[in-house]
């Protein structure tokens, strides 16, 4: 979890609706997908969206994250740095600079 | 973000590379719809699925998911226990303990 | 099945491989959504895409698609019809020409 | 379009509406990725689904589709029967038969 009371808080409010059962990691996976989904309804149509619809489905693409990643026995923010150390080399700073190609078109 | 130091690692690496101006908060959520689609091929067929794996997709979910935070100027942890209040109010325990039925069918 | 003659090459297809066994209707439907995320990625950075990429993996959603309703007994173009008919009376021509509100906010 | 009746039922929809100067093949992917995740929440926490509710998601998937096949001028059985062809070449019955596993690692 991104900070320990964070990941208190979330345990907490699980436990206290018994919904542990209902958090395998796959149907956490699923929920992170499902939640990608609302959050992407809010750029439906491009134009102007609303930063408090974003701000909510952010928030709920963050707290599946969270719970499978303590499901799972990971700290967010150390998965996150682990796996930027593998994306830096993927993209050296002087193939990648200013474009949005993938690695394998460098 | 979730913490200082991840924040400024995320900064650092787009900054380097000159990505802040694909950045737009739609591409960054389109990217964690997508990111969120690799991680759901993880358990496509059910069974056993790798845990290595769905380490690596779940950071990449995470960090466009901080990228999109950052790009708000949100932090990842205040959005979620923000929302926690919500969800709280919208499934009290006397009437969610125990089932995964939406707030609306309670 | 939109055709009679695609669903029976697709069913054709499938039992050959005996793949019957992982097409639960549950194991479908995350194809599709997994198959969605790969399309959205030819559109990840806007920009121009590539037209034989989007066609590629639109087909890859279709297949799925059709590959669920056959499962469920339904055809593709028969609930396509019949859901726009409830479309139809959702957003009445009157209240929806030229916006992309969705229909509780027409 | 997979039958002439649904191509032209679907353009005369989206004419009477003047919604087609919503549909650019960017927001129609976007759309058919969101739908994508409506019908996924069908079977978030696994157990039972509601077989009418995954038509009704089904098709918003599918309608999405096909405008987007007809935006770009393909037709949809056309491209699923194209794309089969090649996906028999990747998964080749002697090898793929039985097995879940992706072609690189058959």
């Amino acid at each position: 979890m991104s900070s320990q009371e964070t990941k208190l808080a979330l345990r907490s409010f699980v436990a206290e609706r018994d919904w542990g059962q209902f958090h395998s990691p796959e149907n956490l996976i699923k929920s992170i997908a499902i939640e990608s989904g609302e959050l992407l309804e809010r750029v439906q149509w491009g134009g102007q969206s609303d930063s408090e619809e974003i701000r909510s489905e952010l928030a709920d693409v963050l707290t599946y994250a969270y719970l499978l990643a303590d499901r799972m026995g990971w700290e967010p923010d150390e998965i996150v740095l682990e796996k930027l150390q593998t994306t830096r080399e993927k993209y050296p700073v002087d193939k990648a600079k200013g474009t949005s190609a993938k690695y394998d078109q460098l």
